[in-house]
């Protein structure tokens, strides 16, 4: 017998909330994906967690998620069958069932993307991703750098176009042919990454990061509900250390090879009166320097929260004036090998600069 | 029982050529395809050609080609077993087994595309092809023009990439989708279409174009050998009909979103003495106009073709001060009705010309 936790509609928006800082600055509004989860259990749709522990070694996973540019994927709003339509794809093309589906990534709007695909297909959803936070990459994954299989990889948009990419030599592949035909479909593609077995999920998964999405926003939502301190309420929850407060003086933000990619900088308040900070970012958050030293950077998670109400502020929405709490939270264990560092560490993103991380 | 016809390296020699001229200066040359075959040839390898007459309604077949930037492909020499593995993933895919193996166009190297794939997989040729030449876009063939399922297309290349586009709302997408995908490969990609049944081979396929190419090939081999006149030898087993003589004064050619584009202009000898002509192409030779006036367009066939040895100019290579004879050939009559012109008649190229027949 399979324990299955049916998820009530709170439950998701608190997956919303805490999704978003989980983001760690990207990953896109999961408030889209919210309403349409609202939709879909008005109509009668729900959706159940399951354990990647529950599942058998030979059951197979879907992993979605929607890639593109994420100001595109706000202006043509989701409809939740498309991602439905991504898994319904790879289960023609590979003749496999799934037994439940799960993120790619956490942080963000594709955190609920399994949640849509999981009430049209009447599958569980796993509580567990491969990020444990969002990435901009293909090849930022624990799948990656465990060395799974990188295909095949299905891509559908609203439009009725369908791919898979069938196969390819590296992850680094599959990120430039699975960009290019996102490119094409208008920059925005609902995809079913590469099938994983419940062996792999169970050994290269991040596991519960689902229920501690929820956890966070549920933190963060009965903290406002209350007039209490939101960033308290995380800390609670989370492991995590303030890093920062302060004021935004400065965002610059170009949008290249399909990223958006920027440095934002900060003057600091309360104990950082007379310090400043500075991050970088390649739609999410890499490395933030304090007067000059790098003192936090990817893999350990950057979330930028918002100093009143505890939200996520995301690298495509910071304004200048925005009062802002800085806060580091602890990365999956995966990418602090030296194997997960080569995917994910400072390096990856081309600065060159020593991992350390905030919690060693 | 199925007539066989089993092809000598002396017929896939004479295919080269005639099927470089039925490429109407696009297609890419045939010669590297007939080094492959050669090479096949001298392993053992054979292949057989299979009447579309001879296909049961439920048989499916495969049409193949290479897809890309003619230079692209003269620079990445090819490998004859990576148009099999496109076939190869489209039965993977499908779980269709192809009967035989046709061209999507018989003009220039992708008329021995199927060929390579043949020898690989074991199965015959189906003599007919798409196009009756080469066109540019994957909406300019018979198939389209009938309006038959455009999906799905699989492609892949040296490096192992292999995808797969499942759907599309028409032909146009196809074209779009597949085309990136292409480029993202490092502009050349060898693909095989949209699978059909033997049944709509019959129906729409362009038969016995692998038959004419060869014959229209050997003509000109023979007066070569004979020391006579290839041009006259052309028309002596196709209806063409010679439209202009003269010396190539001026070409104009631009690489623009994945195609190559110009103009050419000729002076005069003989009996065009006093007269000019220019080209338009797009890959392929499209409108030809003499002293201003449009007297030959697609889809009629316009081959130009080098005066002293009757082979094909390719828009490609054509240069200053080559002697050239052209002439029009008869195009396929699926491309002359209302909805063959919009496919391929001269406004689909944004010609504003009333399409008129050399041979009205």
């Amino acid at each position: 017998m399979t324990d299955l936790r049916e998820l009530s509609i709170d439950d998701i928006e608190s997956l919303s909330v805490g999704a978003w800082i989980l983001g760690t600055g990207g990953g896109g509004s999961s408030y889209l994906g919210l309403l349409n989860m609202r939709a879909l259990y008005a109509e009668g749709y729900r959706v159940s967690l399951m354990q990647p522990a529950d599942l058998a070694d030979d059951d197979w996973v879907a992993a979605v998620s929607n890639m593109g540019a994420p100001l595109v994927g706000q202006e043509r709003l989701t409809d939740s069958r498309t991602i439905a339509r991504a898994v319904d794809l790879m289960e023609r093309h590979t003749g496999y069932r799934f037994r439940g589906i799960m993120a790619l990534e956490i942080g963000g709007g594709n955190s609920i993307q399994p949640l849509m695909a999981a009430a049209h297909l009447g599958r569980p959803v796993i509580d567990a991703d491969m990020m444990g936070r969002a990435y901009p990459e293909a090849q930022m994954t624990s799948v990656a750098v465990g060395d799974l299989k990188p295909y095949p990889l299905s891509t559908v948009d609203c439009r009725g176009l369908e791919s898979v990419v069938e196969k390819v030599p590296t992850w680094k592949w599959m990120e430039r042919v699975s960009r290019k035909i996102c490119v094409e479909y208008g920059s925005i593609a609902s995809t079913c990454k590469a099938p994983r077995t419940g062996r792999e999920v169970k050994d290269w998964g991040i596991h519960g990061t689902t229920t501690k999405a929820i956890e966070i926003g549920h933190a963060v939502r009965e903290a406002q509900r209350r007039h209490e301190d939101p960033i308290a309420a995380i800390l609670s929850v989370e492991p995590g250390k303030v890093l920062y407060r302060g004021k935004v003086m400065d965002v610059e933000r170009r949008a290249t090879e399909g990223f958006l990619r920027g440095r934002t900088r900060f003057d600091g308040i309360d104990e950082w009166k007379s310090t400043s900070m500075e991050l970088a970012f390649q739609n999410e958050w890499i490395v933030a320097w304090q007067d000059g030293e790098p003192i936090a950077m990817s893999p350990d998670l950057i979330c930028v929260l918002d100093s009143v109400t505890g939200e996520a502020v995301g690298t495509e929405t910071i304004r200048y004036g925005q009062r802002v709490t800085v806060i580091a939270l602890p990365c999956p264990p995966v990418f602090m090998t030296p194997k997960g560092l080569q995917h994910v560490g400072p390096r990856a993103f081309n600065y060159d600069i020593e991992f350390k991380s905030v919690f060693a």
